[in-house]
């Protein structure tokens, strides 16, 4: 198994290398990322290449046993770009360019910054082909950011429209610009749509799908170079899990792996659900394991610095990644650096290079994970429950959220954190994938929903399948138009609701915020509250499973369950203050579509398993900064203490398990 | 009686629009607004017309019985105008030029924009001179924004300035330019003043008073055209209520009427206090009965959309209005677009085309203002209260709120919903106004006060009237200088105060605001909390209605009223936070004026009166959502029911009723 | 003694001017400030002088015994400058000229601007080196914004780097430009670093200190050509208290006195600590007595106004500067202005310029101070506490605050609050000056702190001082790198405990805020909380004073003592949310350094010393608005009453005492 942590053997005088490489090993770590912010010191001038520090930092890392994952180092242009091509620096909303000095800095579409980005890639490809402990490369660095808006862009838009829609005619229709008057007359009438409170929201969805394709672009220019020159290297690229600026699934494609950069540690402890929820969506972009590329190591920041890991956590935040599919752990990063914007970005080692706590702890991670790398081979996450995971409504709901507040990821946690404690399972697929292989299927938020994907839903159910739907599911069209169907549109026999109106209760916290009185039935015991959103929902053929108290909303469902074929299509039309609507209503769902949880954990402990080659491998997470007891199957073997387990087995703080099932 | 929709044939297909007029005649409406957006259909390149889809759309709806109102399509401007000319993009702050690609977003004084407008106006009017069912011209579309601040906005500004002040010298010193150094040598040294927090409120004010003069130019400019094209027709624009950024007494005048856009339902159910005020001073503006040119009919909203109106609502929103003087009503819009900007700014028809409950609701209204349509005809609103709604005041205030959080229509808001709720009707006069008509004249924040007007409002007290002033009344003169005198200046003797010193008392939620404990007298019973803003203000001649209590302000008083010849001046020197203080004072206030209103209406009741032609309409609207009881004069008839009333009357919840009084 | 006020005699008529000059000798003013914004006046078009106006007003003012100090005009440029010269306007960040029209809006680095401020100056001293009652000049008017973005500047710092660092080797290491690959190539790479949350926090502390550098090179211009014409005229410049953006060491260094503008009166009334604080810092800047140049006369604001100072505050705020080291006492203003943009900073006479209560107030002022004056005379504040006041930690920590909302002035307050509150008097000292005349010193938040400062600080702890030092002290170099030794580096023997980690709690009122419990020992008595930041300290030779309850926090110290030579230091981890904690916490520091307060004062009166010549002079201010009684020496004379004193003192609501001690 690779672990290791990115280093920065620029940041620190050659007599300190040898130090460093030995503490690494003697942390039993064989793995560093290298690289991704050295363009300046590999090219300090235009077309003089200086690979010798390079070099001969690999040769002492390499008699120490370690390899090394290499970034292209485009992500920080050196002062030489900005100083010879000031068109290479985005162009902000002002009309000025971004001043040279941080990160991120370039227009995507500058053809200039796409040949230096081009013949800097192909220097180091060529120079690092054969070097023995390069395995790897990672494209540039967290893509993303920043948006340009120079003429260039603009004009590369047009063209893509152009591509896409091929007539004026079929893009006036398809982004209605009968509104306003706004009807195209030649291609270059059209404009950035920088505003989305402003413009068109079709032309504002285009425009987001364009600056991710242009991301995209970037990174094929990359790998077709690292393809040619090191045919035995993997790519992968250091993703950022809930982001929401690229189409990851695009974005992932043509890599052999995904990796991502795992940052749950910032303010208040708390139970990081979003770190299990980024690790499916991660595994889900290839449907394969994946690695983490920067893993928490400390307390990080830049401006400000936030809370720094408890003892035992720096642990169990590896160890829940690997639980949902981690293959590789790197931390970010080795020693906390003195210099630069992210002096506060802690690494195992502080500013003094001092192995203490953090570096321990993470030994003793490494100590724990090579024990099980045998156990963890050929074993990967198979969900019973899918939920699916889409940037077209990711994007059309930042342009309009339409309620207050409604952000997809939003909607998405709520019953997430609900599938979590209730100990199953997730896969975070596409609209497009293959729903046969799940028991479940959720699709809260799914706002653009294309008549095919909505036929295929329908025929989930009818087929056997279980679907959740909610409020503003299948609004709208591929290209951001409202659909002209009365909602759910193609989903109303699965859902046996039909949405007559629809209102925002806004923001529950804000002065104009109000709420619904909701009265849940059957398996929905108690009384609730809708807060945010409500759909005027009347059941057709759907069980009323939770209705509204209020005067006029008495003839509306609030949440509903419609058997439908041979399956059920769930509804939830507002969205419930409490988490326990959620726990009950997934308990209800998991109940009709048969999903049982391998085990029932207490609150705050994860359970998560991995299986394959004839393992299952049961990994326990516990939260908490108390001792969990949890109920397991008795007389197994806990991989990381070797011990038999008894009817319970207890978690230390922050403790983890790991229980040879099958 | 004219009743309809805003109408967008131009968004549905051509198959549709019979079905459109069908059921718009069957719900009662015979008139619609159309291709207020609609440029580049009309005008699809420079200087080509196209008007024959509308010509269609006309005699389709002609066919129905149904009229039109047409918009000069001047708000949203072609692709075609920004890419020949982008000279016409209104400039803003940051020198960037306002991406094309929305709405409102040209520059006022652009020569070339203006010759455009011309073009288009003249052509529509000339091609609809003689159509039978176009009846009437909606100006553009809701003036006001951007604001642009470009180099000929800036050689405009200075010309206008040359025009008003003849002199440098004369401008010099009515700005007072000797402050900070700011003496002008030539007239191109004067710049905008785009930022009230740093330049001269002088210049500030007359910036704002060219800005509104812009864009009545603009308006004025269409006006001539139009009145010599078509004599037959009125011409009106669509206001929007309470809106500061333009002297609508200007923008009306060469109007034949007032409409306006009514949107009071957004967040949290409350009483539409707004909508009532706002209906006020559209009908003062031409001192005539207006019409609604876009009502609510369902969620508002771009980006987000907000409440649902429940049921009734609608029918409620639309009588407050007649109540108050509207004499045609349109709900904007038909049917709710699935394409463009405003796809969540929902009409009367969903997206799906359905005529469901709002449509429904809508048509129920339509026939019951029919029904009373010729019992309304010579009616209007007399009011024996006046208000002194003033947009220099307004602007003023906005430039320099003196205290924290004074804007003009907040102090507006404590007397007009006291008077609402004593069941008064109120007009909103400019100060210049003949006041004679009126018992009692309230001059809340009158903060711009020139001398003439002062004199007429203690003529007006000494002659018998009632006067309420208060805090930081009579401050300015007409260029924005503060007055010489000792506040409240010429009112001191109306008044019977004399403010020696005054201070802010911070925003009341901050961590920096305060307060002062206020002691009522005579009908002021109880105690109050004075906050915002204090005058420390000794009574002369006047009684003190309330006193503070804190030690360094005993002297002063918190409220008073002064006898002053044959009337009374009352002061209030502070802001309370009890309503009770403005409904006691409002009491004390009409008693002495000798104003009874004609019924007491229960909390959330509203009534208002319209007269004329020897009769006399009683409307009560209920804006709760329970049944309310009402005293009303007994034995007479209900229009909308055709009963006769008893001792009380009942509305149902958001009922409404029209009692024939006289 | 120097009393007086701002006097704008270009804002009225001539004919006031006498009226005005008799007023002030009547309420005892000797001194006015003069025409700092009036260059428009003094040069209408350029190198055309207008001396005429002042000349007179001069005139009026000597005829009634009156001074006058002038001020360079150089704040506000008239608008033949900006006409002419547009390069001198600042350039702003998005790339336009900021909008001529208010005041400090132009470029230090344009030399335009320079030689038209030369001249302005030249002229000015030229015509006023022999006039009789012209004592004085004033620089410009309150240095400081605005920050330029414009290529000039831009070039100036790339020069000023070359200066201060020799070769680009140099810099690139200084800076640590390996981090992020932005080692330079050519000095013209070099960008404004604009943006501290993404640029080099290296980089923006050289540009902070660039920017002083700029203001003080203008102010150096102008003092050369004043010390020429006009030998025998003092200089001075108006500070700001505790203004952040200049080195005011710097900027004090050439200048014979500092005076400073005391503006304390703002929203809810409150104990003015930060005025003491700020005179503390004033009187450090040459170690000298300060005069006060614009003091409180009313509420102050432009756009909004603040609380109107009660009755009493006027005098008891004066008495609070002249407890501090105040030498002459300066009001602004003379009379309200009625236009332009400080219409609402209120001076002693109100718009209407009748002398009331304020005038009042601050003429029975003028009689108390006159009345002292012989007793002040050769005294000054000898503190036996100094805390550290440093603009590279102030400007270095706004660069990066580290943990939530570290503002070196809010870690200042905390402790310079609780010393107030034990009646003991603070200079506020360089880190490099001598330690040794302190019994303690304070170095809170010192973050920047280079080797030989901390080896200072080290020895004066050893030599028998008593140091204070808390989180986050210590952990930059000069050039703002992180220290690679750990923390508190060259402090540990002296502070006695070892920082292994470190993070931040968040912002205590936020959503992602928490909290540790903390057990006081010893002195420190009680359970505190401790927010926003909590180093995790491990005492080495320290006693723990303080300790934390939650469970990984056990073996860190909140607070500490250590004994190290023949001194103490004192260490805090933490931030308590208790002012408690601060009063026991220096209450034990004190005791440990042997310090005694003269007097044990009530909560809400202070206390301050001034000594000198054989004299001790007791000032005691009641900051409430109720009477105090405070014990006192017995049979002292109290100078403005002329009593002698019993075992107690009552001073009435805001209300000051002079005790003659010795």
């Amino acid at each position: 198994m690779h672990i290791g942590v990115d280093y920065y053997p620029e940041h620190w005088p050659r007599e300190r290398w040898e130090t460093d490489a030995r503490m690494m090993a003697e942390a039993g770590f064989n793995i560093v990322r290298l690289a991704e912010f050295a363009w300046v010191l590999l090219e300090p001038s235009e077309g003089q290449f200086d690979f010798d520090w390079l070099d001969d930092a690999l040769a002492v890392l390499a008699r120490h046993g370690i390899e090394a994952i290499l970034g292209t180092p485009t992500a920080a242009m050196p002062g030489w770009v900005a100083r010879k091509y000031p068109e290479t620096l985005a162009m902000q909303k002002d009309g000025t360019r971004i001043t040279w000095g941080a990160r991120k800095n370039n227009c995507f579409s500058s053809g200039t910054f796409r040949l230096l980005s081009e013949r800097i890639t192909r220097a180091m490809a060529e120079h690092y082909r054969d070097t023995p402990n390069v395995i790897g490369w990672q494209t540039d660095n967290e893509f993303g950011h920043p948006v340009c808006y120079c003429d260039s862009c603009r004009a590369e838009f047009q063209a893509w429209l152009r591509r896409k829609y091929g007539t004026l005619e079929a893009l006036n229709a398809t982004w209605g610009t009968h509104f306003w008057g706004h009807v195209f007359g030649t291609w270059d009438e059209i404009t950035i749509p920088d505003d989305p409170n402003r413009h068109n929201p079709s032309a504002c969805l285009d425009w987001q799908r364009f600056y991710s394709w242009l991301n995209v672009r970037f990174q094929d220019d990359q790998i077709r170079i690292l393809r040619a020159a090191c045919p035995n290297h993997f790519i992968t690229h250091n993703f950022m899990g809930l982001f929401h600026e690229l189409d990851y699934y695009e974005l992932a494609k043509d890599l052999d792996f995904v990796s991502w950069d795992n940052y749950p540690v910032w303010g208040k402890p708390a139970i990081p659900y979003n770190a299990a929820a980024a690790a499916d969506v991660m595994r889900g972009l290839k449907k394969r394991n994946f690695w983490i590329m920067e893993q928490t190591a400390g307390p990080g920041g830049a401006t400000e610095y936030g809370r720094n890991p408890r003892p035992g956590e720096i642990r169990k935040i590896a160890f829940q990644q690997v639980a949902h599919g981690a293959d590789g752990m790197i931390w970010f990063r080795w020693r906390t650096c003195t210099t630069g914007r992210e002096q506060y970005w802690h690494g195992l080692l502080g500013h003094d290079g001092k192995g203490l706590r953090r570096y321990q702890e993470a030994a003793q991670t490494a100590s724990d994970l090579h024990k099980i790398a045998a156990a963890l081979q050929g074993t990967t996450v198979r969900a019973p429950v899918a939920i699916i995971y889409d940037y077209d409504s990711i994007w059309a709901l930042r342009i309009q959220p339409g309620y207050a507040g409604n952000r997809f990821h939003a909607d998405l946690e709520r019953y997430y954190q609900a599938l979590l404690r209730a100990g199953v399972n997730v896969d975070m697929i596409r609209p497009i994938d293959d729903l046969s292989a799940y028991r479940a299927v959720l699709a809260p938020d799914l706002y653009i929903l294309p008549d095919g994907m909505a036929r295929a839903l329908s025929n989930y159910v009818q087929g056997g399948g279980v679907l959740l739907a909610d409020s503003r599911t299948g609004v709208k069209t591929e290209t951001n138009l409202c659909h002209e169907r009365t909602l759910p549109g193609l989903l109303s026999d699965a859902l046996g609701v039909t949405i007559e109106e629809y209102e925002s209760l806004g923001d529950p916290t804000g002065p104009q915020g109000f709420s619904y009185r909701i009265i849940g039935r059957e398996a929905l015991t108690g009384e609730f509250t809708g807060i945010r959103t409500a759909e005027w929902a009347r059941a057709t053929t759907a069980q009323p499973l939770a209705t509204y108290e209020e005067w006029h909303m008495r003839p509306y469902v609030a949440a509903s369950r419609n058997q439908f074929g041979e399956g059920y299509g769930y509804f939830v039309g507002t969205v419930a203050q409490e988490e326990r609507f959620y726990d009950l209503l997934i308990a209800d769902l998991l109940r009709h579509a048969g999903v049982t949880a391998p085990l029932a954990p207490p609150p705050g402990v994860e359970v998560s398993v991995r299986e394959g080659d004839g393992k299952t491998l049961l990994f326990l997470l516990n939260h908490t900064d108390t001792a969990q007891r949890v109920r397991v199957p008795r007389g197994k073997v806990e991989l990381l203490s070797g011990e038999t387990t008894g009817d319970t087995w207890t978690l230390d703080r922050y403790g983890v398990a790991v229980i040879r099932w099958v």
